[in-house]
């Protein structure tokens, strides 16, 4: 199986010229799934909610998914890739899953960075895993990797092929990832763009490095930091369904009874009392000192 | 705060000698808190369930947590010690904690390596933090670090220091646990032990490289591969309590109710049927292709 990620400098604003170039840079790709940047057809910084409303669309029936569409049947090949959605008056910042057949479905990120609060409302749709024949993949976007519970969560629930599309700013993630990976027998495919969205005399720039990580957490393909690129690698995703590492099943050796903190709200985890080691001694034990 | 670790060789089955160098390493110790490695006392490569039940001891009564009790006293000092432990007939991989007025308490490991699983029990008491007073810490022991589920558990639970007696034979940890504290915003202290376990014609090798990482995920404190050393650092603890990255803070944007595949058994998760793409299409809505 060809997977791959498109590495490219939207310019803000400009969807149709933005759709364009990634339809052409697909041309003739043997990838079987392609996973493109987040909001790779709007650019990233918005700076008012006039903006976000104008350039938004609708799921699965707007321009960018259409345009997908047509390239996904062309070259057979399913696409993961970050849209800016409206639905019902409310924006998302979203991840649509497009097959050679047409629209399959699509994820809103659920852990929103820095000021997208301010314009996207929170992702209200599960984290899913999606068979797609050739291989079981999951959907994340950006920021979602910063914790932990997401990649976690996909691989437990059968991924092999984690798609990322990423509008990456700082420098952590392709640093991280590598162990996500590792730790779960996953890929991961992070999408990222580069350039600059430069607005209203603000700049934000991004990091590029897209990456392609192994279910050993081995970097097997890697962009450059600031030029676009199309990157496609065979790999054999049944190589993700070994969980073991000496003679443990990472599977089957998880305690889950012991890890409830991990679905706790941050209100029932502050209220959880560390022991006091003060109080909970068994000194009288120790006559000898 | 002053923390660190004792990297050393434990000679098999000579729990005095191995406890009286230990003790002797720590004379005139300026920690804190001092974290040994994992069965430190027994060393680590059982062959027979006989050897196991001799050199197994009570928690707290038996002869090192004593031992250990008046180095803590005589140096003011919390110590974190992997010990092997008999209780009401079973065997458990343990560690214990014990502070300058004795024995506090103890925790059993929850995910056995390798043929640990053929001589111990499984650990059967909760993860916990502890407040000595400078610092709230957890305990994990070794191959529980490959869980991400037991670093993060800790941490949600207001961990600040993550105290991981080891006995590493894969040279996966010390490059892995980085991430784990960058990820949860948390101090690491792995003490590790060196030397080899020739036991029966056979060898098992350990790979040293103790370490502390702090909670941007930097080796602030690395032993060698071969040589044993009482290293000492001076941290803030409170440096764990920020858990923010950009304007996001990574505890109050969990959303754990996504997460609830961590929680789930092998059982519920293999229950888990992925979307098929093929079925989930809505083609219709592409009338153009």
């Amino acid at each position: 199986m060809n997977i791959g990620y498109i590495q490219m400098a939207p310019r803000f604003g400009h969807v149709e010229e933005n759709v364009a170039k990634v339809r052409l840079m697909m041309d003739d790709t043997t990838a079987d799934l392609l996973v493109l940047p987040e909001l790779f057809n709007t650019g990233y910084f918005f700076k008012d909610f006039k903006e976000v409303a104008e350039l938004a669309e609708k799921i699965p029936d707007g321009f960018t998914c259409r345009e997908l569409a047509k390239s996904a049947k062309e070259w057979r090949c399913y696409i993961v890739a970050g849209i800016l959605e409206e639905a019902d008056g409310m924006y998302y910042n979203s991840a649509v899953l497009i097959g050679e057949e047409g629209y399959i479905d699509h994820y809103r990120k659920i852990h929103l960075f820095d000021d997208e609060k301010t314009y996207f409302a929170p992702g209200d749709k599960p984290l899913k895993v999606y068979d797609i024949k050739k291989a079981k993949i999951g959907i994340m976007i950006c920021f979602d990797w910063i914790f932990p519970e997401v990649t976690r969560s996909l691989a437990l629930m059968g991924a092999q092929v984690i798609c990322h599309p990423s509008n990456l700013v700082l420098p952590y993630c392709p640093k991280i990832m590598p162990s996500r990976c590792f730790d779960s027998k996953v890929f991961a495919v992070t999408a990222n763009r580069v350039g600059k969205d430069v607005r209203q005399g603000e700049t934000l720039s991004f990091i590029g490095q897209s990456q392609i990580v192994d279910p050993e957490g081995r970097i097997i393909k890697r962009a450059g930091a600031d030029n676009e690129s199309i990157d496609v690698i065979f790999i054999n995703p049944k190589d993700a369904d070994k969980k073991t590492v000496s003679k443990n099943d990472l599977w089957a050796d998880r305690r889950p009874e012991f890890y409830s903190p991990l679905t706790m709200d941050a209100e029932a985890l502050a209220a959880l009392k560390p022991v006091d080691a003060q109080t909970n001694l068994s000194v009288d034990k120790y006559d000898i000192i």
